[in-house]
């Protein structure tokens, strides 16, 4: 289906100041825009006949000039598109890409200003970018500001992590617009990140109204541009937009014409719909690489658990903490004996991830620079073609193409992407010459140069450079510690995760509550899968360690049901191998999910409380469900009538046993088999932080 | 000849607390080192007998800690060393590396430190460094400041720029510490540079005292740590070191154990020893590079003249100012027929250039982003492989080989030295895909990363960079706008040359006085070879361009005398094929000057006013000499009795015609032939702002 419809249903004459309203496709939302006294433009936005966004300014603010009033409207350009496309990976095969779009052009005298103002209305939410022509005045901009008000008309419930310039890694608070400063006070500060000042959160994030109405805030495109966190004033329920600075205190350095990012409301009463919505995806540019064969969703292990969690092995070779890279001679250097890669570890990773179908393996720790990385003081911290000497790449790459796998490199810069950029051709030749295809990125630590955040416009562009010339040497790329995504992936396919948010490495550190997981899909999600690394069967920190008592936050099933309701075309198995092998018929499940669907089905949803998902094998016909609880344990109800009618499945369901319990009995879990069909609705139990999941095979 | 003598000359128990004296090999220099009562480590420093430099406190300050006193002597390691190395070209093909060191090793308590400082005595001056081992307490630095004195003895003269982080290309002042403010003042301020504030200066500098003795003040080795300026007491006639703080104000980020850049003072009561001074070179680390063999001296021209005098010529090849490289198709700009680097004009600089024994041709502006490259503000301004649609690579590769011509690659980046490391390898491959050996590279504009000055720790890294990287692809550097150089080209002979300083470019700019190439060699050339860019013969800019009148401040048989004052290895013939067309006697004398040395006598010198220099071509036994003064006329003399005794030479004398003069009749010249031999003292008259070249045949 490609229907393309376009009007221009007014002439520029006629509209000269005059407020301009446009709905979505099917009429729920109501999108008005219009200039104000003070030649401000301002948008307001209605839900099924309801101000969900009252009148906000809109607006930019550079050095050189302002694009915030003395405005008039001397056009306006609408159109209605309804297109689909096709992804290369994802959670659907195809993409509806149905909207209205509203064009807003805007001139200003004194000094002469021009600014286009681009709405996109959908069924499932709004769209909106800056679009700044060419100009008869200053054609660079020093932009400080952005004047992008979000005005809600109550005491919302917010569902957010703080504002940082450097980190997502964080838990979530529920809280709401009183609530906020109390709650964003509650947080720890993140080690390494830069929390800013005042009531400031970051995107996505999640609001719900008491109708209930659900909002997701984000932003769509993410490029050449920082990242937009929100400001929040408490009192009057709304919100604005917050640029990450540098920290020379710029947001941007803009050459006209430019367009900034869309920002993004996805809006629906039904909570389901913001899980299933699209539009970040629909705002992103069609796919920049042509050949895309080489482009393979993948499941993977990896040597790293063992360095989380286990009895101090280290990522470093050596302890000697002053080990210089590129001047130390690392074959004299004693090695610690406690540094899993290694090339007998590594091998023994390969055998098992060949045995079971795993793809690849992640080997964390190979290559120099370790020994003090944590410093985050270098100009120049680490080699991306020098292995440690125990590490023997020619070796591996050797026994890993014998035994069917692919070694999956680790780049980890200690956020210095200046000097990675440096090291960039050589290190992804490195990889080809190596037959990698697929790296982790990792950028901990304080961003170098040094005038940069980790969400600042330089480091914008910093992950489109290694995206982009990750492609040319088709490279696949999960990135960590990056901007946090906002559909890019649409546009260059071979980045295939990011982190982006408090991950499943922190099991082993403190922990993730249940609820975690049931949040994310409402928030970081909505940007592009999350690398979260589920599959975790040892859950007690303390069978890796004497010394630690913290637990993961979850049941064994829960683990496999995190394969569904957080969907990843690159999917971790992120336990050990001997965990793996202590709970085969469980491992069976991570064996047998696929990690790319021809569709989806959300069943049931609540943010923070629960998320129950279908979907479709995208090379068979067998369906996958996932169903997650908070703390409390709940009865899913999973109704199957979107198995093709009159045919007869056989579900292998992964469930909590009786008496599991996420904290006391986490590996309770029981595999049962029956025949289902489309008419039936499963009633599932799911204990207290617990899950299910469900392999439903065509008969 | 190679002869190492080592004596530890006291035992370490012995030592502690004691003053301890070192004098050079010849005696003329004594230097003394000591605690004083605070612990704090001082040196002070006798030139034939009499106080030179008065005790002078040494140190640096961190914000993890201090090594600036409580300091106790521990031990103390003499050794005297008299080696000579073969440098890859230069002005000689052996130096002499002869000194006396003293290793001063100190330690503190509460809390814990140890320093090293490194001293080495030479006959014509001293350089010491701290040198900071591994530490007990913390091993990372955040460098604040250094504390390093110079205290003079009286109101000496000064030869000085100003305190700038990111320019040296100033005039020079003449004046003294009492009169420096007053001198400071009178400078303009350089657009896109960061003037410091106070009484600060650059080195390299010259002193020169009332005795008379002359002191260079400068640095050797500057890797892995921001350039060192001058901050100047004009009351107490001293002056301390000054590092360059990046945006941040932080002037380095170390790693123990770590080695600073030496502190050099070039010493002598003999002006011409400053000249013929190797201390820098002989402080900086040996060759690295294995292989030199493509490492080639050469003479170029270059399509860049043009663009600076010429009638509106442009490095853009449109006029459209808001071109986006990487976005904009330039083969649908509109060229504005005013673009020199074009296919057809560079073949004509190749002819003239395999006509006339030139090895190379410079293009500027044969790449896209000059439209808009003086914005300085994009994240990506430059594309070094993407020539503009009417420069063709492939066909002037081809043609460049068939004439025995090497083209030059320039790579300006806007001062984007982080795109350029992008770029960098790629960029390398380009140019010997493409047979280009050698490269110009530029910094114009404020530098990005945006926390960076041209001379900042991260600079000085990022010069280094990509002087290796070069190495790694075989590829010859001249970098302009880069840190100043001291003397790192022994230890990458492929750093042919850099500007570093205010060069021939400004004579098109306002000019340059006569003067300023009688200072340059004492300052500037310490540090290395510049680019000056000499061999201008038609001075007057009206000729270019009738709308400017000012005027270069030389004459024309200067221009030739200025290829042995300003020596090379990468030397150019700056002027058009058409002005050397006119002069084509005189042009004989570039074509027949070598740029590569066996042996340098530099018969009369005095800064500011005149130097008479004589060299040994490195690959014939023919000499020649060069000799320059300022705006005053002048009779050098030349005594030849360097000449091997009893041989015959037919001197080939450019010089000034009676009535030349640098401003009414600059390009009165003539050419004469003398015989002459060792005995020879030949009276040369040199116009006002006018010279003499040399060439002495071997009959």
């Amino acid at each position: 289906m490609m229907k393309i419809l376009m009007s221009l249903i007014m002439s520029t004459a006629a509209l000269t100041g005059a407020a301009v309203d446009i709905s979505s496709p099917n009429g729920a939302l109501r999108l008005n825009v219009d200039v104000d006294s003070a030649g401000t433009p301002v948008y307001s936005l209605d839900y099924k006949g309801k101000q969900l966004v009252a009148p906000g300014k809109l607006g930019l603010k550079a050095d050189e000039t302002a694009f915030t009033d003395g405005f008039r409207i001397v056009g306006v350009d609408t159109v209605t598109v309804d297109r689909t496309w096709e992804p290369v990976w994802g959670e659907y095969d195809k993409v509806r890409d149905h909207f209205r779009e509203l064009a807003l052009h805007l001139e200003a005298d004194k000094p002469d200003r021009k600014l286009t103002i681009r709405f996109r209305v959908f069924d499932d939410g709004l769209g909106f970018r800056y679009e700044l022509p060419v100009q008869d005045g200053p054609n660079y901009l020093t932009l400080r500001d952005e004047i992008t008000e979000f005005n809600f008309t109550g005491d919302h419930k917010l569902y957010c992590i703080p504002g940082d310039y450097d980190t997502d890694e964080y838990l979530w608070s529920e809280t709401s617009f009183s609530k906020l400063p109390e709650a964003l006070g509650n947080y720890r500060r993140h080690s390494e990140a830069q929390r800013t000042g005042g009531n400031t959160i970051q995107t996505p994030m999640l609001m719900k109204t008491a109708d209930p109405v659900y909002v997701n805030i984000h932003e769509a495109a993410l490029d050449g541009y920082p990242a937009m966190l929100l400001d929040v004033d408490t009192e009057n329920n709304s919100m604005s937009a917050h640029l990450v600075p540098d920290r020379l205190g710029v947001s941007a350095y803009l050459q006209m014409p430019f367009n900034t990012p869309w920002r993004t409301l996805i809006v629906s009463d039904d909570a389901r719909d913001i899980l299933s919505s699209q539009l970040v995806l629909n705002l992103n540019e069609p796919c920049k690489i042509e050949d895309t064969s080489w482009i393979k969703p993948m499941k993977f292990m990896g040597v790293w658990w063992e360095m989380f969690t286990g009895n101090q092995k280290t990522w470093a070779y050596s302890d000697d903490s002053l080990a210089k890279p590129g001047v130390t001679d690392y074959s004299k250097l004693k090695p610690n004996g406690r540094h899993p890669a290694n090339t007998e570890n590594v091998k023994k990773y390969i055998d098992f991830a060949s045995e079971n179908g795993i793809d690849g393996v992640l080997v964390e720790g190979w290559n120099e620079g370790w020994e003090d990385w944590a410093s985050f003081r270098k100009n120049r911290q680490f080699l991306f073609d020098k292995p440690y000497p125990d590490f023997d790449v020619p070796a591996l790459r050797d026994y890993a193409k014998e035994k069917g796998v692919k070694l999956i490199m680790h780049h980890e810069t200690a956020a210095n992407a200046a000097d990675y950029e440096l090291q960039l051709d050589r290190a992804f030749q490195y990889m080809k010459d190596n037959n990698y295809d697929a790296v982790k990125t990792g950028y901990v630590g304080a961003i170098i140069p040094r005038s940069e955040h980790h969400t600042s416009q330089w480091m914008v562009d910093h992950a489109r450079h290694v995206i982009e010339r990750a492609a040319d040497y088709k490279i696949m790329v999960d990135s960590h510690e990056a901007p946090r995504p906002t559909g890019l992936c649409r546009t260059y396919p071979n980045w295939l995760a990011q982190e982006s948010a408090r991950g499943g490495e922190f099991e082993s550190m403190g922990g993730n509550p249940p609820s975690h997981t049931c949040i994310l899909p409402f928030t970081r999600l909505k940007g592009g899968p999350m690398d979260y690394t589920p599959g975790l069967f040892e859950t007690r920190m303390s069978y890796y360690n004497e010394g630690k008592d913290s637990q993961a936050g979850t049941t064994l099933a829960r683990q496999l049901a995190l394969y569904l309701t957080m969907p990843s075309p690159m999917q971790m198995a992120c336990d050990l191998p001997e965990n793996y092998q202590r709970f085969p018929d469980a491992f069976q499940f991570i064996k047998d999910v696929p990690v790319d669907w021809s569709d989806s089905k959300y069943l049931e949803a609540e943010p923070n409380r629960y998320i129950t998902v279908a979907r479709r094998d995208k090379n068979s016909d067998n369906w996958f469900v996932g169903a997650i609880t908070d703390e409390n344990p709940r009865t899913a109800t999973i109704d199957l009538s979107f198995l093709p009618k009159g045919e007869k499945f056989e579900a292998t369901i992964y469930e909590d046993a009786p008496g599991a319990h996420w904290k006391d009995n986490p590996q309770a879990y029981r595999i049962r088999k029956v025949e289902v069909d489309s008419r039936k609705k499963l009633k599932q139990p799911l204990a207290a932080g617990g899950g299910a999941a469900i392999m439903l095979r065509k008969k």
